[in-house]
């Protein structure tokens, strides 16, 4: 079993799933395995999954460690007896304010102490076993972009529905709600697809599939017509996608890496300040640590895994080039 | 404008997916759209969008209402100089406790009150415009569950291909991941669907579709071959649902529907006691209020939109019935 990683706390509890019906990142990460519902109770003796009596048979096919199952009036008393006395650390920033002033009463507020940054950290560099699964959601997802069949008369939510169908022959499922932006709707970045049609000009498709709970994350601009402007500005967004991963063994931190993308887009290409970060982590979240923020102080090193995004948005239109990559030891791979 | 409905505070902040990449349910209603990332402002006065200028574009076609575009540097003062004196209202069972402590730290902890029962209230009875959504992600749900063609060299995982392939086709996502558990698999009430085949026996499906926001959740058996006890397991499960239906005009409180279930599938039936409670709320989330566990005091009244789901868990099988109904002034209606 892996050793105990928090110095702040002598126990931590993590919550499978406390406000959304996705499995949680840091339980997953944590326990190896996701039972809706459960608490993952870790000292430096072992792991203890405590569940309801509905999902025990579930966390013990699932969980390598102790099951308890408990009805939620024994929670109180187990935890009390499960813990040593200290102080217990929490995912402050992936369970609710009302879990935690619960906690509070419970097992008293000055005893509670926030490990979010240290899960942060424990999922930042990726195990061979994640990046391998990352990689083939890469490639589900290119192969499944390659495949793609545009043309004027269709309309955005057309192509959700052939990205659909294609996660669905594979057996994969959307990482997120695809992004599919014709004409002018591709000057927002998170534009809701509808009933527009392609027409002519760029069409931006932001995609990307799950696979074993890991995530891709693309975004490709297609053409319909000429579309010379567009078509230009989509080499200059791969352009800085290229001069970032070049130069991504000079960076130290995700911080660096934005400030690069900031400058060389605004002085070599005469982008305006772009209105997203250029990119973030990705793992089990499609926003996983490190943050690229241009205050970003998150360290980059091999086994980070990274989606790098450069986008410009006008008046007429948008264009975003999304690429995921490993930190290797000399160089980064795009996978 | 619907008017501010919260005594406890003068005016209140909702955030929109906190921790998931689900929209919030409770932004979804209050605000009437979603914007990632946004901060739904509500006051007296008014009802303001703050978002990042990312998704300004956005907020402002889909919110009507004024929509104030942010940097994160600004929100402390932007707040401070939109919010009256008193109280702030705060969703804290969908915010994070990292995000709790620190608007505590912003505004003063004290100023900071709970308002996530009222809106549990607010969203506990629909409106004929949500029920119509409800309705229609029953009907498309059910419409892809009677076209399932199912055989026993198929896979539990092929099922849910089918599944995702019908949605697809009809531009429809899952509510929640589908629950396909074949033979034995079927006595685990949540079994994460693997390659099991089929075989003969019963095959437990739970499975419903989002339509605009709204969910269906739905639980049907399907028998290969003889299966004459799960067969009649299962007419069992029928009928506590038809006898909760029928009586529910008698129940004032979420808690007497359960207590009735609980008496007539252990009374009637000789069922031991379920486990889970035999149903919840429906709507935004596939769990939305009322609850109608045991001692639940929630409300029951016309316009409340209920999943009920009786589920027998043996040795060797399982069985569940789940339909979805609307409350109406002189009887439920099946959906």
């Amino acid at each position: 079993m892996s050793k105990f990683p928090f110095k702040s706390c002598r126990s931590a509890l993590l919550f499978s799933g406390d406000v959304s019906n996705e499995p949680d990142p840091n339980f997953l990460q944590t326990a190896g395995c996701d039972v809706d519902g459960a608490i993952l109770a870790w000292t430096k003796k072992e792991k203890v999954i405590l569940t309801s009596k509905m999902n025990a048979t579930k966390a013990e096919s699932s969980f390598k460690g102790r099951v308890v199952s408990i009805d939620s009036i024994d929670l109180s008393k187990t935890l009390k007896a499960m813990l040593p006395n200290g102080r217990i650390g929490l995912d402050l920033s992936h369970i609710t304010a009302a879990r935690y002033l619960r906690l509070g009463k419970l097992m008293g507020r000055n005893r509670l102490v926030d490990i979010s940054d240290d899960l942060d950290n424990l999922r930042r560099v990726k195990r061979k076993d994640e990046i391998a699964k990352i990689k083939k959601a890469v490639q589900i997802s290119k192969s499944i972009l390659s495949s793609l069949r545009l043309s004027p008369s269709m309309t955005e939510l057309d192509v959700v529905r052939q990205l659909g169908l294609k996660c669905a022959e594979r057996n994969v499922i959307f990482a997120y709600p695809p992004i599919v932006a014709a004409g002018k709707n591709s000057r927002e970045p998170h534009h809701d697809p509808g009933p527009s049609h392609l027409g002519q000009g760029v069409v931006l498709i932001d995609f990307g599939v799950k696979y074993q709970h890991y995530c891709a994350d693309l975004s490709r601009c297609y053409f319909l017509g000429p579309a010379k402007e567009e078509r230009q500005k989509y080499e200059e967004a791969k352009k800085i996608h290229a001069a970032v991963v070049s130069a991504i063994p000079t960076f130290k931190t995700g911080g660096e890496l934005g400030r690069f993308a900031d400058e060389y887009s605004r002085k070599k290409l005469h982008w305006p300040r772009m209105l997203h970060s250029v990119g973030h982590g990705l793992g089990l979240e499609v926003h996983d640590p490190p943050h690229l923020g241009l205050k970003s102080k998150d360290r980059l090193q091999p086994g980070v895994v990274l989606a790098i995004e450069p986008g410009w948005y006008g008046k007429d239109y948008g264009v975003r080039y999304e690429d995921d990559l490993v930190i290797g030891k000399k160089k980064a791979q795009i996978l």
